[in-house]
């Protein structure tokens, strides 16, 4: 049966509520409870409308909080992955692949390739908006992190060399955001013990 | 001492993390729990997203996603007050706008006042982006309610001249999404005796 486009639309719009209970590794800011990746989008949105004038290139806004707002569906599919949890990229991105399809399939079909190509488009991180908005994906975390004493980097016994390696390409999407993170949200806490200091020589802050 | 513009930013990035810890009137899709305010937000950009071609008059989105982002922030100062609970309009709109001066306050000027208005713009309703924002505003819980067999409404005990009456504007951002909603969401509700029937007739459909 041939289902109408305003019921597909519908049918996708409630399946992806789901994302509200994928919760990630890290703590909203007063620690009560680690956050979900609806509440993360978010943030991440109204980040990009507030900072966009640090992008390192000029960057298409709409484009840019679209790409934030539907990178993490895959999710609901695929599961998440802990940042440091040192699984398989490529086995990773194979699952994740496999999700998009599924989930994108469910929109009429032009609508669908837009958002699979916009979920490609963030993943390979080349465009100015996928690379400032892979800077907000790393930074977004750090900012809650520093904000809770870091707690979640304690848990998981982070070394400052996983962070560097990690952010390696985050100054691309804005060297002044990577700049300000750094210095406010990673060395404090690596002044402090809650980062693990195996390498302060190579961010060069040192 | 006079803080530097990305201090600021940040800084209001960081206090707005608090709207995930607005709770909401309305279940998630799993009933599991309410839905937060960011949740919410997050929720109706994509919709925005996949829906704006019912807009009932054509609209910029990335500024019906932006009002659609931020229009509730003012609750982290002010409060939620549920739709139905018979609270003076005037009274809450009062301290809406103390805590939106409060909150956008804090924003470097410019950026405070864009927000400041876009809000405003949402509560006033008469553009086309602030009606289609709107209009996802009614929809969304709704859907939601629907999805967890009225849950929200038989706890309320809410009736329809309630819906209806809340919802005499919601055309006016997309009759095609109000007929949708009415028959497929509350419709079946009135029929199955989650909603109160107090006046059926008036709806259009009997």
């Amino acid at each position: 049966m041939k289902k109408d486009r305003l019921d597909k639309q519908l049918e996708f719009i409630l399946a992806i509520d789901k994302e509200k209970n994928i919760f990630r590794q890290t703590y909203v800011s007063d620690a009560s409870r680690m956050e979900n990746d609806a509440e993360h989008a978010w943030h991440m949105a109204v980040m990009c409308m507030i900072l966009s004038e640090y992008a390192e290139h000029p960057i298409d806004k709409l484009k840019t909080m679209t790409m934030l707002l539907i990178h993490d569906l895959v999710e609901i599919y695929a599961g998440d992955t802990y940042a440091y949890a040192g699984v398989d990229a490529e086995e990773i991105h194979q699952r994740e692949y496999a999700a998009a399809e599924k989930l994108y399939g469910m929109l009429p079909e032009e609508q669908g390739i837009y958002f699979m190509n916009l979920w490609k488009e963030f993943e390979e991180g080349k465009s100015p908006e996928a690379q400032f908005a892979r800077t907000m994906d790393r930074i977004q975390p750090m900012m809650l992190n520093a904000a809770t004493d870091g707690r979640a980097w304690k848990e998981h016994k982070v070394r400052l060399s996983q962070i560097m390696k990690r952010n390696e390409h985050t100054a691309e999407g804005s060297s002044v955001l990577w700049d300000y993170a750094l210095k406010h949200f990673v060395m404090p806490h690596v002044e402090s013990g809650e980062i693990i200091d195996d390498e302060t020589h190579s961010t060069g802050l040192k």
